[in-house]
């Protein structure tokens, strides 16, 4: 296999470069098929890459970016008044073929900003989606999109990231009729908001999809389909309210096990059992939303992430480069948009 | 106090009448100050309310009903062609006065429209809502609406949610300012699609109301807002995906433990503590989506609830009937509606 480059934002991010550093050197280190490009603050990189074998020091370049994109700066703003910021250096790395895929853990309005504007999107694609994997109770995951690139969403932004979500669970999921839904309030024809019932008809017209019709919220999680599609608010919330219940049961994990001296022995007994099951829910190693439907691959991270869930962020990066994914979708889209006519 | 009726339609539910009955029969024991109307099929009902004694029997009503709302009924079918059913007449009583409130597990669709058209909405309220209490990391719960009563939903129904969610959270939490958010993809201002900006500015000129702002969907668990203000659709997504994660960690607890003679070992071990993290989270005790914004009260319990998950119904029912909400909620409204003038 040819030598692949991942571009990286480590300026990005809530705990800021150490830990996004950390998770790169953990890459770079066991990923050899790899190049990376490293933009960001020369002073901050260069002593933690110091670490690296000389062989693997081979493989970083270190593009030295004077701004940083904050969490508060406006889309707008990022785009047009930081013009050497670590972030808009990732992706344009990108944008010159110079790198196959950037990772960020910044500002998510700027990241699909700077994104959209300069990687521009797909032929057949209105506007790129945010897409990510969630557990299941069965063997496989789910992919759920949009989780909030676009908030007004129409029918036909609905109906491409059916196409794109298709794609994606066929490439990394090995899946070869991949199960693709859509997220409604009801299983039953009659229910659903006027978005949704649109979009449903127009995804029963295409024999390219194994479209398998309506799943309702607490579906996403049971295996019952591959892809779940929905517009970017709805996606939105349901990420985060079934991250939030599931931090909310870790905390009373936490919490329960502290209340007593029994509790704090039970707890220490089960453990392994508590951490196999929160492994299974854990949000991190689901972290890694990429943004599909451009010409070029993104992969955001959460603000919030440790240098474990920003290495599962950079591993997925790494592996759509290595599937050639946006190459993929533009083959399918094609196909579906010529049966279409 | 004075007596007070509940109607209850026993003929809803995924798993028949017995189990409707039997939450029926403990609330007729522990509820000596209510009243009871059970609509359904007489031959079923007669033999189980048997057990009673004569003093409770004394308080309850059969209402004997020859029609039955089915799951896949169509609203405008119930309400046009099944005038005779357990779900209408459990309505109709709380119509006539002569119940207080009335609770059912039946189609939901289907007891939205009969409540609707048969009950009316308070003066000032364009749609009903559904509203349930969810857990938080905190001591309080949190009220989340609308559920699911309106999937197409505007500007103004989200801000009379806003009025009425704050009526309940006062009333049944016991909160004298309680903090109202809207639900969003960002607590950033700038972000949010249409309708919940407009909603945010209607909201901000309301003194009336302890109008916080946004909380993301991990926030409706964080205790940082006794209120949470969203569209049908998205209110549905949220309930049903954070469910759904709360029953994929049951359903990882039962496989895990059940793994090896180890685990079997230690989830025994871990039983207390688990079956005390379970009860802070599950479902059931939150059973029970009261439809608000109507003259009159009427709760909805899960299809698929046990017995405990519809006594809670049952038990949030009367909670509403002894507070008189629909007069509380027609009193904020008229002081709201004065102060926009």
């Amino acid at each position: 296999m040819s030598q692949l480059t991942l571009a990286l934002d480590i300026m990005g991010g809530d705990h800021g470069p150490p830990v996004i550093l950390s998770a790169a050197l953990k890459a770079i280190r066991l990923h050899p098929d790899f190049n990376f490009i490293l933009c960001g603050d020369r002073r901050v990189i260069d002593p933690e890459i110091n670490q690296l074998s000389e062989a693997q020091r081979s493989r970083v370049i270190v593009r030295h970016c004077e701004e940083i994109v904050t969490m508060s700066d406006a889309p707008a703003h990022a785009l047009r008044h930081k013009k050497d910021s670590s972030m808009r250096r990732a992706i344009e790395a990108v944008q010159t073929k110079e790198a196959d895929a950037c990772v960020s853990a910044g500002n998510t309005g700027a990241l699909l900003s700077l994104a959209y504007y300069l990687l521009k999107t797909l032929q057949g694609v209105d506007r790129p989606a945010l897409v990510s994997f969630m557990p299941t109770a069965g063997h496989h995951k789910v992919l759920l999109l949009d989780l909030g690139a676009n908030v007004n969403c129409t029918c036909e932004a609905l109906f491409q990231y059916a196409v794109m979500g298709s794609v994606l669970a066929e490439l990394m999921m090995g899946k070869t009729k991949p199960r693709v839904a859509l997220l409604n309030v009801g299983e039953e024809d009659i229910k659903g908001n006027t978005l949704v019932k649109l979009a449903d008809e127009h995804l029963r017209s295409v024999p390219a999809l194994n479209y398998i019709g309506y799943v309702e919220g607490d579906d996403i999680f049971t295996d019952h389909a591959d892809v779940v599609v929905t517009d970017g608010f709805t996606g939105n919330i349901a990420l985060k309210s079934s991250e939030g219940l599931a931090k909310l049961v870790a905390s009373e994990v936490k919490k329960q096990s502290a209340s007593n001296v029994w509790s704090r022995i039970r707890a220490r007994i089960a453990l392994p059992l508590l951490k196999s099951i929160y492994n299974r829910v854990n949000p991190d190693q689901y972290n890694g939303a990429s943004l599909i439907g451009l010409r070029g691959i993104v992969v955001k991270s959460h603000g919030n992430a440790s240098a474990d869930a920003f290495y599962y962020a950079i591993f997925q990066a790494m592996q759509e480069a290595r599937l050639r994914v946006p190459e993929k979708i533009k083959h399918k889209i094609e196909t579906v948009l010529l049966e279409q006519l």
